[in-house]
């Protein structure tokens, strides 16, 4: 049990008894709740203490200056930040003539539950005011993952012990103030008050709020009605100004009697739709939600979920923490994306307002391999995203003077928002990341008709973009130099070794694409001299070699650089990046990420498995994983290569990295892409799941301290069941047809309903490997009673 | 001739004759008057029209923000600019009823004349009023380089064929109105009105003002006084404001009569000093201005400028314009430098805002030779003052994580102002650059006192940086990683071959002066394992070479880059910097300015002739020279290799670069550095000019154009005369011991007194070299009638 543990450990749920008011923000992130679309930070219902106040909304957001001390060509100016949205969470309660404030009075309890399967937010608590009159207050808090434009909350006060007065005030309050995260003044004043009123209406059913926003000319809707169940002679009263809607709520409870009072929230923005069309839009959205009332919204987000697990669920056994950690991961990364549609998957998904709200590379390495396992359409929606913005990465290719596509480092509507190139715009690898997910995505899935209308334009992009990168140099080889891999401690290297390789599966995957589909390829202007460049390029694809080391550089010259001195770098001085110039951190030997060992896991056919084995050790004694999206890719190549322990605590790091605010921030936001690395650490660390050119492929294989893992995967119309355990494998079908997989590199069928149960093979004896000085798994360290260090 | 010339070419002065309102701005820094502590920029004197006015104190400047989209450790957040101080040049002059402007009525007549003889700045011109009355005004300026503290202003108005009332308002100005500069509005705000009034006072002498700066807290003073011949019945008074001193003559003149006004001005500047002690100091200036009076200042400026004549005058025959801008090099090298003493020498000099006002490596590495051998003491002043920052630069050395000395990229007052490390923080060669400019002025002026006292310190706290910055690797070789060389469109590169031999000439320099004084050494920590180490270091170093192509790479790696395509590059995308962004630049083999041919003439022991044959014609097809700091190193290393004429074109080019604003920003400042390459161009390039370790070497050498040039060098406590002509070179001692030198590679004695007579041995035949389509030499371009392209 990790000791910084805060929540209470179960299976299906995050539950928090009492409440520490110096973790408001890391716990907001963690009960936040989202569908894709919208998305509601865990704040408490009477909007203080907070925090940071959050209500997002996908993609809606403010453009920002971005400023230079010296600029260059091709530098973004101009940036995009998400907007804090009109919150509709607020219920503030009057007792008497005393607020409800958890700082005053007495708080007798207080638990908060955010449970996995029906989708809520469940907060119940008691409070005596400073006039020693109590109230027990429960609310449940739901964003529906069926109603992509409705949120409800079920808010019941009842009187404890006397009769109480009660005001209930609900209310939509636009522009609220927020701890201010920039120390510019130009950008403060951009992202200050965003929110321009553009209407403000109250009828007889609710309120609405409409707001622009200045820069970037979008529009938004907010409304709110409340079904109230009271005792007789409750009075009820609204009214609408421009930044703040209120309905409020009055009556007498007597001991044992309670107000319960439903309000349903609808949200919508546009880019294009004018104000009256926004305005209509949500009045249809809460109608819908009012029709099916919250228990009807209840029960639709209980038979979503239900669908969820039944082909996402992951069981661990033998760790009940890691279970839960495991599903908190699942849960989260649904909501991230399941109603995005065609929106982008941001880092933070809709929890906080962490990097501005920039989606990154980190959405197709990480979240989409379990999305297109788990919820395809997701992650086919958020490729299709990536086409939407296919305009903009072209105009960027052409300002960069580059071919094909090339796709913002970050942003959050599609143009370049990175303001620092070379960890930026020189991190090219993304494009192969995309088209990574695209090949992934088809052959999980066989969606042939994806491919072909979204997957097939991604790849050929991408494709172009990679021959205007790299070159065939006269000394032989298909170099691409000056770019940055995932490794942020090295920069504008030649030959990274991940981003060859990827941009290898690129070339080859887009020539296999538009073989077959030959006649969209045409339609794109693909012909045979593209494809035979395309096949050359891939095939002559430089791979960095260090002979004398036996091992891969992670770029050209990189193992000739001097080694960073972990000896003399104390625990403080991490993360390297905020004690450190960049200029000493690029030249030297350490690794903030996985980069060479994510190519091992990515593309696997690339190495032996003693370069593995070598590699991993090489590289794993110079990565201090000063980023979150390290741990999961260490957790699966120290699975692969027998280190199933370490692979365990890499596991753990990842799935815990938000419960046990391992990295300090998660107040900003959960981080996505690590919790969906909790599933490939099970699923392809200790599951051994690899997509290989031959087909569906798993090598099971348990650490000590588990008995039992079981994973559900979608393949081609099936869902496959694996069960783990220390002797044996079974792959049971639970729907679909017969199936061919690997299993430790031995083919096996698993029949349609059936299953095929096979031994795991006993593992070799390996010799261990060593983590820089201090930067072992943090899962480690503090189960060896030592403080968590920073992750950023 | 070239055809854009806008001057009258003579050999001592530059005439313009008319006047072009668009040049005006070129024409304010070509006609700039400074003596290394005031610099006023060439303005009318009635203030307007201008390009830009300008008026500065050396080291005079305000803190500026510098703001990034995405911070890192170490990134300095304050930069420094210099300030456009209290402008005394002002006299504007109302012609009856109508203010003299000549943008009105009709100048009949114009002509400036800058002389380098008199260090003064003449204007003559006739202008009409639009009312019909004729006047002729002469003004004549100088900034006193006996008198550092001093300008004066010699007015003289006259009334041509009628009766005119005259009224001169001679002005001190802060605060003037200037064309914004930054699109900054963080850095406009800091930089609008930067001069807090802090005092302003008439008494019947004149006009004081004093002003404080807010930020940098600097406190400046500025004083006028007038002496006046008029005809009888003038009438003066005076009147001093926050911001505006105004001496009012009014007189009435007879056609043929004149009024004649000196003006003095005296400022002052502290960070010290109080206010009542800069009133003080700038009214004891004024007085001994008053007291020379203008004749006696202008006696003695033109002594200082005899003497200075008389050991650095290069003589060129065949070519009179090359003769003429040569000339004007050598004048403004010396006013940006002459009264600098221990305070920087800017990149601009003083003679515009360019770069902020900073001061560079070139100051070091182009501006420092020449000084060294014309005037060592200005020279040394300007090694003092780097000495003096040496706190600033051990304490950002600290801040990087490296021990010795890190000194900024970019300064006014010696701490780090560059806004993008990899072009400014990762060139580190600057360091290396000090110290060269430390070993060659020990070698050209033989001043032990002043290796002692100034160079010992700086020698050893660079050698200590480059110890921290590189390593011994394990696969053999001292290495260093991760930097930036002179080449702007490369950065971050391993083992850059100019930082390679410059860090070894520091680390081996540093050893030699430290053998020479042990005692001081000892002072500052040096025991015999740390000159161990540097020895060790230096005999190690890195020397990348290609062997397949059979040249020095510019640094790892570079020459497996892609070749720029420079067929598909039209003209008007140079600079590339402004057409492409710093990731393609980076990543393929296209070289700004000389980097790899700047080592060939700054370590030519480090090369074989064969090596820099090869070495040159590789990189001239590669360097676009986008930078105003490549000519003059392309000029010396062609006539190495035997490239004399393109030696030529590149000395024409690099002298002539502000007076035919070849750069189209001359407007800001003149390129104080290629100015001095004019003279280095000359004296190492057809001179051969060589400090190797074998004492004094040239070989001479002319181009067809030339038929003879002669220039002075100064060499430990001698002036030695070079009269070069196609046939032989005449070595004669202008004072001094007998010489021992080497002629072409023979020892030669010169004896004292008298002069030694070599033949010029007649060079071999070259395979000529070429440059990237459509960058050749400006010169030849223009020559041939085409349009010049831009240098930055």
């Amino acid at each position: 049990m990790l000791r910084q543990q805060k929540f209470g450990v179960e299976p299906w749920a995050i539950r928090e008894t009492g409440l520490n008011l110096d973790d408001l923000g890391p716990a907001e992130s963690v009960f936040a709740l989202a569908n894709g679309h919208i998305g509601l930070r865990g704040n408490l219902d009477e909007g203080e203490p907070f925090g940071l106040p959050g209500t997002y909304l996908n993609s809606f957001f403010e453009y920002r200056p971005l400023p230079y001390a010296e600029g260059g060509y091709g530098y973004p100016e101009t940036g995009q930040a998400v907007v804090n949205v009109t919150n509709g969470k607020v219920l503030r309660l009057m007792v008497d003539d005393e607020p409800l404030d958890i700082r005053y009075g007495d708080l007798r309890s207080h638990e908060r539950v955010l449970d996995f399967r029906s989708g809520t937010l469940t907060r119940e608590f008691e409070w005596v005011s400073p006039a020693g009159k109590a109230v027990r207050v429960r609310s449940e808090r739901l964003v529906s993952l069926a109603q992509r434009a409705v949120a409800a909350i079920r808010y019941t006060v009842s009187a404890v012990d006397q009769p109480v007065l009660v005001v209930v005030q609900s209310e939509l309050v636009a522009n609220e103030e927020q701890p201010s995260a920039v120390n510019d003044p130009r950008v403060e004043a951009a992202l200050h008050e965003p929110l321009r009123p553009a209407g403000h209406f109250l009828d007889d059913s609710g309120v609405t709020l409409l707001h622009r926003v200045e820069r970037s000319g979008l529009r938004m809707a907010a409304t709110m009605a409340h079904d109230i169940d009271a005792p007789d002679g409750f009075q009820v009263h609204s009214s609408a100004h421009e930044n703040l809607g209120r309905t409020t709520v009055t009556c007498r409870l007597l001991p044992g009697r309670h107000l319960r009072i439903v309000k349903h929230l609808a949200y919508g923005w546009s880019s294009q739709r004018s104000l009256p069309a926004l305005n209509d839009q949500v009045r249809a959205a809460r109608s819908v939600a009012r029709y099916y009332g919250f228990e009807g919204l209840l029960d639709e987000q209980r038979r979503y979920l239900t669908d969820y697990w039944s082909s996402a669920d992951v069981e661990i056994e033998g760790d009940p923490q890691l279970q839960q950690a495991v599903r908190f991961a699942l849960f989260h990364v649904l909501q991230a994306g399941a109603r995005a549609e065609r929106r982008a998957i941001g880092a933070k998904g809709l929890t906080g307002p962490g990097y501005d709200g920039h989606t990154f590379w980190d959405t197709e390495t990480f979240v989409l391999p379990m999305l297109s396992h788990t919820a395809p359409d997701a992650a086919a929606d958020a490729l299709r995203w990536r086409q939407a913005i296919l305009p903009e990465a072209r105009a960027r290719a052409t300002q960069l003077g580059l071919s094909g596509a090339a796709f913002p480092w970050r942003t959050v509507r599609g143009t370049e928002c990175s303001g620092y190139w070379p960890a930026g715009t020189a991190a090219f690898h993304i494009n192969a990341d995309i088209a990574d997910a695209v090949i992934r995505h088809v052959q999980t899935t066989g969606d042939a008709d994806f491919e072909r209308t979204t997957g097939l334009e991604l790849l050929v992009e991408t494709a172009r973009l990679w021959m205007s990168i790299g070159q065939h140099a006269p000394a032989g080889g298909f170099r691409i130099d000056g770019v940055t891999g995932p490794d942020e401690y090295s920069a504008v290297a030649d030959n990274n070794l991940y981003t060859n390789l990827m941009a290898q599966r690129n070339l080859s995957g887009a020539v296999a694409a538009c073989e077959r589909h030959p006649g969209g390829a045409g339609e794109l202007g693909v012909d045979a001299d593209e494809l035979a460049a395309w096949r050359d390029a891939a095939e002559a694809m430089v791979i960095p070699f260090d002979d004398k080391l036996g091992v891969h550089a992670q770029s050209e010259g990189f193992t000739s650089h001097a080694p960073w001195d972990f000896a003399g770098t104390p625990a403080d001085r991490y993360p390297l990046m905020l004690h450190f110039p960049y200029f000493d951190i690029y030249r030297k030997q350490v690794v903030k990420q996985a980069d060479l060992v994510l190519a091992m896991q990515l593309c696997p056919e690339a190495f032996t498995p003693e370069q593995k084995a070598r590699n991993f050790a090489y590289y794993e004694q110079i990565t201090v994983r000063d980023s979150s999206l390290s741990a999961a890719t260490q957790a699966v190549i120290a699975a692969e290569t027998g280190h199933l322990d370490l692979a365990y605590d890499y596991l753990s790091e990842t799935a815990l990295l938000d419960l046990g605010n391992l990295a300090g921030n998660t107040e900003h936001g959960l981080h996505i892409a690590a919790l969906a690395g909790a599933w490939s650490g099970v699923v392809a660390g200790f599951g051994g799941l690899r997509p290989l050119s031959t087909g569906l492929a798993l090598s099971p294989r348990l650490p000590q301290a588990l008995t039992r893992i079981a994973f559900r995967l979608r393949w081609r119309g099936r869902c496959l069941l694996v069960e783990i355990t220390h002797e044996q494998a079974v792959y049971r079908l639970l729907y679909g047809d017969d199936l061919e997989l690997r299993h430790h590199g031995e083919p096996v069928t698993v029949p349609r309903d059936g299953s095929a149960t096979r031994p795991i093979p006993a593992p070799e004896a390996v010799e261990p490997v060593h983590q820089p000085a201090g930067r072992e798994p943090l899962a480690r360290r503090i189960r060896s009673g030592q403080p968590g260090a920073g992750l950023v």
